[in-house]
């Protein structure tokens, strides 16, 4: 079940031209405001517009044909849906996708125009996992489950080898990489390859206040459950608890924990804008939240941030950008 | 007064290690609307939030301390202003800068962050020139040209090395740039650069429509002017007769010219936040418009496109996100 650096490399080979490439980028304003030296990792600018192309792809073109043939299915509140939509599209597949009817509607729409047949269902009164179930028993379609699939966490986990590679030929010695988490499927996957790649930074998952059910795991050695399924901004990061392969992963590589708040997110979101020039999305912002706020302290530190995704409705970066800004920098 | 090749390699080695090293962008959602192989020079993510930065602080850099003592003077929207005052800050001269009233708060902002001195006036009624000749007078000031003036020319110009080299190490054969253009400092530095380095790719000037004195220049082999000071959204790009240095650089070289309207460039902006998850001003945004507009046909074609600069106010963005997406793809 669980990935290996071997399913990594292969699924860095099949999204080789296919997947964007996405670059590490540096900011003189961000590592003057944080007095560290800080890398983005900027997977808004992935196809799709978050990471979840990457195990989506891989997954879906791990099936064979015959596995493929009556289409595949997700549950998602709309970057793995929209990375599902769009690797089926490449791949010929029919794609169905369960996403809530108050997920943003760039999501919705993104997914939909990406080749996605879409199920809405109403977070507060419907389980989509029941949903997505009848759905598979009534076409045969295959499930891709957003997190806990060992081709899913590979895919996320080629991620953790670009970081590798180009902190290696820059010269930087990175001591910690900041990753968004939900579900654990992508911090699991970068940290299995920055591990295998011997790159000695330790990572750091990252959750909304009040919903650090990775984070107490972490702290408690075994899987803990959020009390509550919405309530966030960060519409991505909202899973009830850790996948079960991403857990042992990240339990056992010793993984750190930080949360932030819904606040200091689009604080972050509105830094990403005015000064960095690049639109992030509440649960995409939460590591770069992390940094600015001060819960990691990255003072003389060599360190990772990723954004994770971009897909955000105009309305709530207008919220982000409403606040006067914070005197964090050009 | 002409720059040479040896001028610009000369403000690379001076930038090197002070401006941000940007990277080509690759999207393929933007690859799939053209039709075309599209890669983006993203000057957004640069030091200040265009490429103004790079002249600004090789022509500031230039200067002996004898010829720095009494700081330095500069006009400008915006931009140049938040380049020059940052080399400035960052060289330990004092810098004073001349912008119009109704610049952009989030540039005005970003000047007296950086440790500019601003001094406001009415574009309408008063003469910044005049203006900035006054300061010279009294103080002793070096004037730093936003356009007009090798060493600007030469910092800009490093983008032009960038591009040449990264598309020889991905084997990208390059056949057209395109460059927003206002007095022209930018795309004969990135011209000349391109050209001497041998690519083969014609550089296209894109103005606002109405304000498309470069490209009539072009078209007449003389110095034409714009009817109007102002009156597009494209605050950076109005200046009124192109540059004499960069005119008789881009009309001996054989530049294009292109337009686009103010319409397009709002499309070309939410194009940009939606799908590119980029922040890019109108000013900047002009090159895309032409892409995304057609005017610039990409179909089968190798083409890169600047983004020059990212300094937006929130409210000139929601401006362009007010319009259903046009549909231009994910």
């Amino acid at each position: 079940m669980t990935p290996t650096l071997d399913d990594i490399e292969a699924a860095a080979r099949r999204l080789d031209g296919i997947a964007v490439r996405t670059t590490l980028l540096s900011s003189p304003a961000l590592d003057a405001v944080t007095d560290g030296h800080i890398r983005l990792k900027c997977e808004t600018l992935q196809r799709t517009g978050s990471f979840k192309f990457r195990g989506a792809y891989n997954a879906v073109s791990s099936l064979t044909p015959e596995q493929g043939r009556n289409g595949v299915v997700a549950t998602s509140s709309g970057n793995h849906a929209q990375g599902v939509a769009a690797a089926a599209s490449i791949l010929g597949y029919r794609s169905t996708i369960v996403m809530p009817a108050d997920a943003p509607k760039l999501k919705i729409e993104g997914t939909r125009r990406l080749g996605g047949d879409i199920i809405l269902y109403d977070r507060a009164n419907e389980d989509r996992d029941a949903i997505a179930a009848n759905i598979i028993a009534r076409t045969g379609g295959v499930l891709i489950h957003p997190f806990n699939d060992r081709n899913v966490i590979a895919g996320q986990g080629t991620v953790g080898l670009e970081i590798s590679a180009d902190c290696e030929a820059t010269g930087f010695s990175v001591e910690a990489v900041l990753v968004p988490c939900s579900g654990g499927g992508f911090s699991s996957g970068v940290n299995l390859a920055m591990t295998a790649r011997g790159t000695g930074a330790r990572t750091y998952v990252v959750e909304p206040a009040g919903f650090d059910d990775y984070g107490r795991s972490l702290a408690a050695g075994s899987p803990q459950r959020n009390p509550a399924l919405s309530g966030s901004i960060c519409d991505a990061l909202l899973a009830p608890t850790p996948g079960a392969i991403s857990f042992e992963i990240n339990n056992r590589l010793g993984a750190g924990a930080l949360t932030v708040t819904d606040r200091e997110v689009l604080e972050a979101m509105a830094f990403a804008f005015r000064t960095l020039k690049l639109v992030v999305e509440p649960g995409g912002a939460v590591a770069l939240a992390a940094l600015l706020s001060g819960r990691f302290d990255a003072r003389g530190r060599n360190v990772v941030v990723v954004l994770s995704g971009g897909n955000v409705d105009p309305a709530m970066m207008m919220t982000a950008l409403a606040s006067p800004p914070s005197g964090l920098g050009v």
